[in-house]
């Protein structure tokens, strides 16, 4: 039974980190919202996120079912895929390694959200944009730098090309994608930043080439950036 | 050997939920920044934070220190410490909706700090205190109804007393945790949302009375809640 990712069909947001996972790895799956059949859309989502006898429901999309197992969380739901998927180190260490970089990879994705919705999620970008100027200052100036040189460190740590170990794992994905992310969010910053972290610059680039990532990325499932995601290009933020 | 928890020494912050985990387990730990030997202090954490050759070097406190793992991010922490301290179930199953569930609250957690820092960690609350009011507003009517409401239905679905199963896991603690950190900046706002969600009301109740919970609170090993840490009482912000 292939595993059914359900996720806000229009963005790549935070599911895009468990479709990476499942691309990278050839997986068997169902991008359930996408479907444009009777089983499909955002229904399914919706029904499970209100249902009153789910007794484990999870609280927002991404989530994952396989079979009778309902995951929500985007980072519990690669502590649960990554030993399927092989896609992290056997060991119990490389396994609380590769989350706690997932985590950190997570931070750094809230703080890119809340440069354009500092004052809430309930509110438009366009209400909230002098707040917005401010905390993207602080982003640029101050975390980007702060977040990919930590990576970097990790990286030369670990012999330059993988966070963990010889082995491709989600953290590394995971990175990929907060790199893209920043690069089409605040270009100038980014490439700036990665100029001086460059071998977070090359896992960026070597991943995306990886065959089929890079089929991934080439096709229609890739849900492009827009000014609806987490990364979102506004000029007046990266000026 | 013991445990050693690493974090600030004069906040609660994100090193509580890893607090009460040890205190609850009655777990032989040390406060490394709390020691005021001259083996304590934040020299030591601040001397690991920039180790040039740790390989696997946690980006920020809180990290826990067993033997020669160490681990950063609380989550990852307490994922760690949870089947150790006897504070998670033995299935898989249960471990990932454990901690799922501790994501949950550590984005509540996450919230409750941008009420008072919309714009940044690297600014004073008193220049942006304007974004903090509007920040604040929809935290207090929109986001602790919807985490709170959400633990009450996950309570509900488990028979009441305890998020996963029948015994305490760190989610409980968190739980509690959280709850004591919005009874303290929001008292209004947190008082209303209990009073319709019972169930996560009397779970911070029992967890306070559990026999080394109440010691620890009651002891000064519990750091008051102060204007630095992540919970602020700032009254402007629960009018």
């Amino acid at each position: 039974m292939p595993y059914e990712l359900h996720y806000w069909p229009m963005i790549q947001g935070r599911g895009e980190f468990v479709r990476l996972a499942l691309e990278e790895a050839g997986a068997d799956y169902v991008d359930v919202a996408r479907r444009d059949d009777e089983a499909g859309g955002i229904g399914p989502m919706l029904d499970r996120l209100s249902d009153p006898d789910d007794p484990r429901p999870p609280l927002a999309p991404p989530f994952l079912r396989d079979g009778e197992i309902v995951i929500g969380q985007s980072a519990a739901i690669l502590l649960y895929l990554g030993p399927r998927l092989g896609l992290v180190g056997a060991s119990e260490r490389d396994r609380i390694w590769t989350h706690q970089l997932q985590l950190t990879v997570a931070d750094a994705v809230d703080e890119a959200h809340d440069t354009h919705h500092p004052v809430g999620v309930g509110l438009y970008y366009a209400d909230q944009k002098p707040e917005a100027l401010r905390r993207a200052a602080e982003f640029r100036v101050a975390r980007i730098p702060k977040y990919l040189g930590y990576f970097e460190r990790v990286l030369a740590a670990n012999g330059g090309a993988r966070l963990v170990g010889a082995d491709l794992s989600y953290a590394d994905l995971s990175l990929f994608q907060l790199v893209a992310g920043l690069l089409y969010a605040f270009p100038k910053s980014t490439a700036a930043a990665l100029r001086t972290n460059p071998r977070v610059a090359r896992l960026h680039e070597t991943v995306a080439q990886r065959p089929r990532l890079a089929a991934y990325l080439g096709s229609e499932r890739r849900i492009p950036f827009t000014e609806d995601g987490i990364f979102r290009r506004y000029p007046e933020l990266d000026p």
